[in-house]
């Protein structure tokens, strides 16, 4: 098992939730693969998928079961996506579902079901038909059993990722906790990447849709590892509202929202820090852009560019290459009103490279070397702006994903 | 120099065209870094370039300079892109056209200067005011020269690449040459590459323009290494009208457009082939599409994928990578109509994986372990096609990139 000293008790933290992973021989590997967790009662639920046009035959069984607003538990497992597998694949999808519902005394209905691995091979379900069962009856509460789900759906991850937030709404405290999984293929959209997310706040469907959308957009979709979007990215909040019998007010849910973006921007951060072969993490703030969208373009196209990922695993501060991006990525711009910080250094100023003196050379030399850089790119066109996410781009991304199905 | 014994005469191929380069000391590897190609007289000329919105300074005076439609000359340097650099830059720019006039007897206006290399840092005026009138003093027709100036223009490229093409067309042969770089900060739009080509054919400044662009859209714009877009991408075509005295008639042009477009395909190729750490190509193979675009769209995420560039690298025929390219592409998909082909193996048909027999599984494996790998798509929506030139990425692309600037 992948060891995360900092693995913090998550999504069994609030209260109504059992969890537990184990292994159940999808991977070769002999690794944990298949992950349960379980409400004590109907939650309140919401997802957000994929917008890849060949989503997993999972994927589509997450938003039938999701339609009617509540569910009770989550399936999921690593080592075959179950993308590209057809009615066999659906089936193999709902029976995971069944099996959950058997051994928990649920609908099959009630549960979705999630799978994440290679694409085009079937499940081995005589395995999952064992396994599912044997786990159901070991889930429990706390560090070990979350810690043990969140290693189940590791695929290419190095460490388990965990969070856990409490936030006072009203007079009750309500905790949100949550663990996730996804290394490459990782761009906005949520790319190969889970996030299962579990809450005791009070909620109806309706505003566990509005905050999750919310926190997603601004985490998730705004992290690239490799601008690759998967076909099974797959983000799930389920609220028990074990903490309150009242739902939450407007304000309630604001307060929610905010604690549940701060909880998804800590598990987008894990995700890109433990991105393939990546040693940098790059967080690139676009300023004064016209619009929102603008600003974004900038922000995808600056974290998706190899040239500036090759750049900072070398340490170059190569201004050149950040100008480039920002030229071709769409966004409305004029050149004389561009300026660029690397770190506290500013490269260039209206559109022109600045000449530095070596004293402040060295310093933008020493900021490259740093293991989180922040490029700040100031359009100087409106008042929009953004954060993305992005990382380095090293020869272990390369040697990762030039040899992984065979 | 670097060596390519298959180089061929190709810029003064056609008649009415000298060339050369030289060191003039801009590299510090001191290596070649000055080019010029010079017209005996008028040519009608046409140019295509970056769509970066941040082009060098030198673009923008090719673009002024090619309004009247003629032009007499090329001067071209590596080491320095002359980008970022303001009005400095563009009175450089300038001066670089100004002495090639001077030395060979040409009005300013007439000369077309290209800088490609570092951006954001200014050209070293004194050594190119020394190196481009003894440049000047020496240029001359032939294999020697032609490969002397495709040195000289060369950043990270391991050879100079160069072609040539002969038509007949009514009574007289036509002959069209080449020299191209680019090797890294390659896409679509032309990214850090130039192309200069020549021919003799006697064609007006808007048939060079239709030529030229037709030729460019289905070549130049349909390859990438990395998706990066340069700010300095130049296309030039100069028309000395030596072969005849009569302008080329519609049947002419056609016929000249295939012979353009036929080279063009053919300096794309080596650039790709000469790719920053490319160790295949890759040909992407687009069909029935519902529109051009969506072809298009298709053939530019799959060729700028690193998931699939990196499978390519490793030789693994991994088709789910190829398949979650299609679906992000943006184009509109069916899934369930959805076949791909690695080489001549169907790895999936009708949107689902095929399980291959053992024979046909070797077979897959013989095919992705080639220099040359042929990926064909078939949306299964529509009519339209396409074909991208795309290649692998490799730890050498990390390495080149890594360290660049500095």
């Amino acid at each position: 098992m992948a060891k995360n000293t900092s693995f913090k008790a998550s999504v069994t933290a609030p209260r109504g939730f059992r969890a537990g992973g184990a292994t159940c021989g999808i991977k070769a590997s002999g690794k944990p693969d298949l992950a349960v967790i379980v409400a004590d009662g109907p939650c309140a639920a919401a997802g957000m998928f994929t917008k890849n046009k060949f989503p997993g035959e999972p994927v589509k069984v997450c938003k039938r079961h999701l339609r009617t607003g509540f569910v009770r538990a989550i399936v999921a497992n690593s080592g075959c996506s179950n993308v590209c597998t057809g009615e066999r694949g659906q089936r193999d999808a709902l029976e995971m579902c069944r099996l959950v519902a058997q051994s928990c005394g649920l609908k099959a209905g009630e549960v979705l079901p999630c799978s994440t691995g290679v694409i085009g091979k079937y499940l081995p379900m005589e395995k999952i038909g064992r396994g599912i069962p044997a786990l159901c009856a070991k889930v429990g509460r706390g560090t070990a059993f979350d810690q043990a789900a969140a290693v189940a759906i590791m695929t290419t991850d190095l460490v388990p990722k965990s969070a856990v937030r409490r936030v006072k709404i009203g007079g009750s405290t309500v905790t949100i906790g949550g663990i996730a999984k996804g290394s490459g293929m990782i761009q906005p959209n949520m790319a190969t990447m889970f996030a299962f997310l579990t809450t005791d706040a009070r909620l109806t469907p309706t505003q566990c849709k509005t905050a999750l959308r919310e926190a997603v957009n601004t985490t998730f979709n705004r992290l690239s590892v490799d601008h690759d979007t998967s076909t099974s990215d797959t983000v799930l909040l389920l609220a028990s509202g074990a903490s309150s019998n009242k739902v939450l007010d407007a304000k309630g849910l604001a307060a929610f929202t905010r604690a549940l973006t701060e909880l998804c921007g800590d598990l987008a951060y894990q995700i890109v820090k433990d991105g393939e072969g990546v040693t940098k993490v790059v967080r690139v703030r676009v300023t004064n852009a016209r619009s929102q969208r603008d600003a974004d373009k900038v922000g995808y196209t600056v974290t998706g560019s190899p040239l500036i990922k090759c750049a900072v695993h070398g340490g170059d501060p190569n201004w050149g290459r950040l100008v480039a991006a920002v030229g071709r990525s769409g966004a409305a711009i004029n050149p004389r009103k561009l300026s660029i910080h690397i770190g506290e250094v500013c490269v260039g100023r209206d559109g022109q490279a600045l000449t530095h003196a070596v004293k402040v050379q060295n310093k933008l030399e020493q900021t490259m070397k740093k293991s989180e850089i922040t490029f700040t790119i100031d359009l100087g066109m409106g008042k929009a702006s953004t954060e993305w996410l992005g990382c380095d781009l090293s020869k272990e991304y390369v040697s990762i994903n030039a040899d992984y199905t065979t």
